[in-house]
């Protein structure tokens, strides 16, 4: 950077801007908005904005400036001078500026601001006199003293507030309000008089030095500890650094002919298309914040609506609320979307003091996008790019009642969206037990297993203190819609008696909590809910999605309910059927535990006779809701250990099933645990040392697929999915299996049933060796959930001790399990994309992880080509306005 | 294959051969052999080879022949004709022919022969007058008939030995012998009888239609359940198929000028250059293999040392011995390898009968590499890629006594090398206070965990009934070079009293047992073993090696004693230094412990603290014996839970030593058990998380490094290894703190330590982004062992389960624990190297896991040109071997 080349300051005002909204890393959001505003004639007091490239040279100089800025400054000055008449140490007119930090993105409160600045004992008097008020002008003065000390002299404001206290009491006051004019003169004095002591030097009189103590304290402002710890927070670099912005004073608070208020172009809650915002008549902005008075509504219809007789700004200042209404509509017209905005009157003169995109609901959002895009505002595609996904997702499930009283117990991970009350119960079979009569409970566990379906399904809410976002419970629980904290490390149990510890806190079951899935915090007792409620608005977004998004939308999902649900959601299929999820059922699992025990093959294949039919009919059931639409269906994956009975009496029930001897059953369970289960004998690895299961799960797929075409369905597409396969061996060795009952079924019911085979790429070598795979594959669907536990070398259900140290570290900007790790992960998936297409062209690629339902991981599946994106039921409509989102973008 | 154009058959003998040695995977083996020999003048009995494509034709076509086959064997049987004088059927010199298999593998004995063929009862009578030997003529005959019969008309053999034993009955004779001729005439009559009673045909008396119906069953055989069990076995397809050879008779049995012999151009057991056989006088090949006979010594300097007073064929038939020997210097010097030789001497005229590549013993195979390259038969290059490094390893480690006698208990997987014998113990204590009392014992355990080192380390041997050939335990053992097996799954134990269950065998602390880790097997009692014995032959061709590799080769160690084995083994530095391997001693584990279980860093520095020095002796030590050589140390890697107490008593020893109670150090424990340890709060994790220890852990090698250096000894230079990073940001995190403490270190001391700072490339995502870890690391170590179980989602220790099913079913064709995985981790690794000197081109590359000892994976490492690879110190001599071998190939 040319030190004396580059331009360092940009003046705004009614002579126009140097700068405008685009400049935002140069000028900060609040400067390049200034000056945007004044730029298309907008009432704007005049200032100018020192560029977040000093604030870098700031750093990199030992804090000091370039050479040219000085003289930069000294014209920006003299530019606010000429267009408002008043100068910097003229008692006559003084000008006095205000001088705040603005970076490139908001951080609200973080740094330093310094206000009434060019005030000195000379200009306060001028003040006073060419206001006709000693009290305003020296009150003015006292607060710039104190903040000036503060801020750039390090002086304890402490100090100053004693001071006042001193007065009121010599005066017998309680409020500032109650002392005088002359009260706050000799305030000044003692004021100064601290100043003196306190740091050794006078409070500089001239407006010049003032100005320069000012800038510097701002952008030293910008590595104190707040403000590097809200950015480190916030993922905010430090380099990007802040600008400086000098902006002649207005007051709000000269009068009854002054006000200052905020405004929203809409309304920030329900998205409805009104004018929405507060004022307060003779105040200055920070009293409406503050919230000493309570500010009255802006318009007419909200002040009759809140009936309490306050008098609206509509009817109070007509002439300026026009004015305002107005300008609510060129900014509106002109940023294109919804608008946070300060202005101030002095004297009956309206004065925009900042404008920013306004924060919203998620409702809101979802509104405002389409009405905009009904108002011809904004394109279609440009309001799809307006709605936050994670917001979307919210709408769904119930929402905590943001006015309701909390007491917040701990916080865990966010990991299903819905907030939920209800009795705390320890075990899935309480759950149950309560549910059916009636209760609403909340299901709190170490961590869960597939044996806690049941009672998870049960449940209102589930928390759990292991795990992470990707966890069992995270999982399953988005997938059936409940709301889920999961890896709440503060909790511990003692089960012998039934208690759990938050903290210092002790429950029972039967005590009743509040979790919030989409914030992770858990609440002591019951807080009150808000149901979702879908408008017409929603259904409006989703058409559009649906017409622009290039990927299909699929679900996972194994039971009818869930696949029901997904169906009402919008899935075009199903991307992932999990056939273990559907042996836990107590009249399954003991013959699937009887499989497991068996000694050989035939034993095996007497205890899957007993499981051909009810596996059949769920496919029956599946089928039927899905007529038509493609289903995946993925061959049993899990280590079988899973299944093994725990308690003694489970043991002697599958010992007597299976015909062996309850030592034998325990020896064999011995010989099933696993250290790493998540890399043991699972997957197409039971299927190549137990083909009798991949025969009987083929053998219900067929059947059933024949029984749903016989009673005049459209036919099903199963597409048979063998799980974690490294090797083009293993898939064929499975798919000749597979084909072999289908040739069978085909035979034995003269119907024959059109099916793809393929596998769920979930290993690196698979990725890597796609081209080979795909010689036995005719689709490929990416289990991104195993593929970066395997890639990156972490255990999902074991991340949680060290996770929240590597996203806070930035190792990983987000969990990779809630995003897809784009250069890791990501690359296997690109990697395996490409040389499965370039063995099989027209392959099949879609992705079943929970990536599925990500919309950061959903633009990358996007760009890489993928068919289609399957997620839990209740992503699905996310995922469909993700996928249109990706494909516009 | 053109029908009509190809040429099915090849003819051999003196008049020259159509075939020769290297169309072996037409002919075969022996097929291609003899061509060889007739084509350079050997004396071999003419006859010719149907093609192994013939076979595979025969099982393409219904087990019909291609059209032009008939013709092409007749004119080769009139070549044999032709050259012999003897004729088919013709009574007054009958050709006799043998019909054999032989596919490119050897599989000696697994398919059919038919011998003689060509006797009916005219050519018996013609030869029985021409050789004046009725009974000579009529045994073969009755002979043929028997085989015959069994072979291809599938008449049980058992009634034909029925029938002999009725004859020598009604004869009073015992031995066959003991018949004459005419008895043997009329027994040639009732074997007629059987073959017409039980196949409903006479026995064929055309030599056409016999020739035509061995060649058949040699070709059927191919396909019986021996031979394809033996060809699973030894990964032999089946689609190679068999030749079949057709050759005149030559008698060894036709009077005292005949006879038969084996013998090896040079001793097969010790590798020694003499000429080592035996013969037997008037018998038949067969005789010498069956034992029926002792044969003699082939040259006299045999015979004397024997002491038998037997006389050798080179006294008996100094002559044909002479012709016998130049065919030996001919053979060697043509094939330029030890030959392996059978021949028939009839009626003083010499035949040779086979020529192949001999079996040898490790030692000898060593001895003859170094002495044929001295002799000029080889170039050195060729000596070394002679050397089986497998068989190399072997003799670093003492042996079975090939000639004990063995009971087999089970079989295992061949863990570690090397055979020991002892008492069996349960319990590492027990190892280890036995072997103080100098007894030898037999470690045998579920599995091993890093807290059964010193039992392991007393022990003389090792047996798991659970892990793979990389589990914990097989990886110590070779570290130590103690013999194990591992998996060897049909072990139970009952601890409570001491038991363990092998099969039906009960055995008890105390019982004596003998493993083979070169083998896997487990044997019952004590078998007597051989010790190593190294030669100079070892010493020349490690030096040899030396010159020839590129490669460098060290060794992962981390005890003084392992790290002077693998010195005294040529270790080049130490590649793995694994620390945690340190901690485990008693009087460490309680501080250690404690440190997990400190509540905040302050507990966790003080007890560090405590650590500090006696990490500091380790590398001391390490860094004298290792001086002037690199030492790659390993921080800290397996997750914490490794080091946690089980016991009540451990609890409490170490919830006083951090001043907590012992439920909270029962609650810590509980909390970091792991699901998936392999993939969880472990590694740079570990540093990342609690800094502190990685600080002890520099601290520790700078502070050892600068006394070594202060000590006059040659300043080592340590490597710092991160392990298990995924990214580069855990890599600069890490990095920092080593260089902090170094800078501290030397700013302490006054001595600057030269160091490297590195990663352990073990995840699939740091091979993919090795570019980006390049930036920050100064090494990259190949870990292929979890990069393997990463890569294929195989968690080594439950691999037991499935591995041996996967490698049958050749999904893998050898356990990729073993061997890499070339496809997969292979690309991985080639990729990491790529990546990494894309961004530094001067990165030092490296592997250190199991692979660094493994030929073959040496070969793909010298093909992706890493700098060096790393093994277990009785590992060394191999893979410097193996490093030539490849560097050479």
């Amino acid at each position: 950077m040319n030190e004396t080349a580059t331009q360092w300051v940009y003046s705004f005002g009614a002579n126009g801007s140097e700068g405008d909204s685009s400049m935002r890393n140069l000028l900060g959001g609040k400067g390049a908005n200034l000056a945007e505003m004044a730029g298309i004639g907008l009432p704007v007091p005049p200032g100018f904005t020192i560029t977040t490239e000093v604030c870098s040279w700031f750093y990199n100089n030992a804090k000091s400036y370039p050479q040219t800025l000085k003289a930069e400054v000294e014209a920006a000055v003299a530019r606010i001078e000429a267009e408002t008449g008043a100068r910097f140490a003229d008692p006559k007119n003084p000008l006095l500026v205000s001088v705040r930090s603005g970076a490139r993105a908001s951080m609200p409160g973080m740094m330093d601001t310094v206000l009434n600045l060019g005030l000195n004992d000379a200009t306060a008097a001028g003040l006073a006199a060419r206001a006709d008020d000693t009290r305003f002008a020296y009150d003015s003065y006292r607060r710039f003293i104190q903040m000036y000390a503060d801020v750039v002299m390090g002086v304890d404001h402490g100090l100053f507030e004693d001071a006042l206290e001193e007065m009121k009491l010599r005066h017998g006051v309680f409020d500032d309000t109650g002392l005088t004019g002359d009260n706050l003169v000799a305030l000044v004095d003692i004021y100064k008089d601290i100043v003196a002591d306190e740091s050794g030097e006078a409070f500089p009189q001239d407006p010049g030095d003032q100005l320069w103590g000012a800038v510097g304290a701002v952008f030293t402002s910008w590595m104190n500890a707040r403000a590097t710890t809200y950015r480190r927070l916030n993922n905010i670099p430090a380099s990007w650094g802040t600008a400086v912005n000098v902006q002649a004073m207005v007051f709000g608070n000269m009068g009854d002919d002054c006000a200052t208020g905020v405004a929203f172009t809409r309304d920030p809650s329900t998205g409805e298309n009104i004018f929405y915002g507060e004022y307060l008549i003779n105040a200055q902005g920070e009293d409406v914040v503050a919230g000493i008075r309570t500010p009255l509504p802006l318009t007419r219809t909200a002040a009759q609506a809140a009936e309490t007789g306050d008098v609206s700004m509509e009817e109070a200042m007509p002439e300026v609320f026009v004015q305002l209404d107005t300008v609510r509509t060129q900014l509106e017209a002109h940023y294109a979307d919804m608008q946070d905005l300060e202005f101030t009157v002095q004297q009956g003169k309206l004065y925009m003091l900042q404008t920013r995109s306004g924060k919203r609901t998620a409702a809101a959002a979802l509104r405002m996008a389409v009405e905009m895009a009904e108002e011809g505002l904004i394109s279609r595609d440009e309001a799809l790019l307006r709605l936050d996904p994670v917001a979307l997702d919210q709408l769904l499930h119930p929402t905590l009642d943001p006015d309701a009283s909390k007491t917040v117990l701990t916080q865990g991970l966010p990991a299903s969206p819905g907030a939920a009350a209800g009795e705390i119960v320890l075990s899935a079979d309480r759950a149950e037990e309560l549910a059916a009569g009636g209760k609403q409970v909340i299901l709190v566990r170490l961590e869960t297993s597939p044996e806690d379906i049941h009672g998870m399904h049960a449940a209102a809410g589930i928390l759990t203190a292991r795990g992470g976002m990707t966890s069992h419970a995270a999982v399953v629980a988005r997938g059936m819609g409940r709301a889920c904290v999961s890896g709440a490390g503060d909790l511990r149990f003692d089960e012998t008696i039934g208690k759990v510890y938050i903290r210092d806190h002790e429950l029972s079951e039967g005590d009743i909590i509040t979790i919030d899935g989409g914030t992770g915090e858990v609440f002591s007792g019951s807080v009150k809910t808000i149901q979702p409620e879908m408008s017409g608005a929603f259904a409006t977004v989703m058409a559009w999605a649906d017409d622009t998004r290039r990927m299909a939308v699929r679900t996972n999902a194994e039971t009818p309910a869930d696949a029901r649900t997904a169906v009402d959601f919008g899935a075009e299929g199903i991307g992932l059927c999990r056939t273990e999820h559907m042996f836990f059922d107590v009249d399954r699992i003991v013959a699937m535990r009887e499989m497991i025990m068996a000694a050989d093959s035939v034993g095996r294949e007497s205890a899957l006779a007993k499981l051909l039919p009810m596996q059949r009919r769920d496919f029956e059931e599946l089928f039927t809701i899905m007529a038509g639409l493609p289903v995946t269906i993925r061959l049993l994956d899990p280590p079988l250990h899973e299944f093994l009975p725990h308690s003694a009496d489970e043991l002697a029930e599958v010992a007597a099933a299976a015909g062996i001897t309850a030592e034998t059953a325990r020896q064999r369970s011995l010989k099933l645990s696993e250290s790493n289960p998540m890399l043991g004998h699972r997957g197409c690895r039971l299927a190549v040392t137990y083909p009798e299961i991949c025969r009987m799960q083929a053998r219900a797929i067929f059947e059933a697929a024949s029984n749903v075409a016989k009673g005049g369905a459209e036919a099903p597409v199963p597409e048979v999915m063998i799980p974690l396969a490294a090797t083009a061996k293993e898939l064929e060795i499975c798919k000749a299996v597979i084909d072999q009952e289908a040739a069978a079924v085909a035979g034995e019911t003269g119907i024959s049933i059109s099916y793809l085979v393929g596998t769920m790429v979930e290993l690196p070598r698979a990725a890597i060796c796609a081209d080979d795979l795909a010689e036995q594959a005719e689709f490929f669907s990416f289990g991104t959930n195993d593929l970066t536990q395997t890639a990156l070398g972490i255990s999902r259900d074991d991340a949680g001790a060290f996770m929240h140290a590597y996203t806070d570290a930035e190792i990983y900007p987000v969990d990779p399990f809630v995003s897809i790790d784009v250069d890791g992960v990501g690359a296997l998936v690109k990697m395996g994309a490409e040389r499965g297409r370039s063995m099989r062209s027209d392959i099949k690629l879609g992705i079943c992880g929970e990536h599925g339902g990500d919309p950061a991981s959903i633009t990358f599946f996007e760009k890489v080509g993928l068919d289609y994106v399957s997620c839990s039921p209740y992503r699905v409509p996310a995922a469909r306005r993700a996928a249109a989102q990706a494909a516009v973008t």
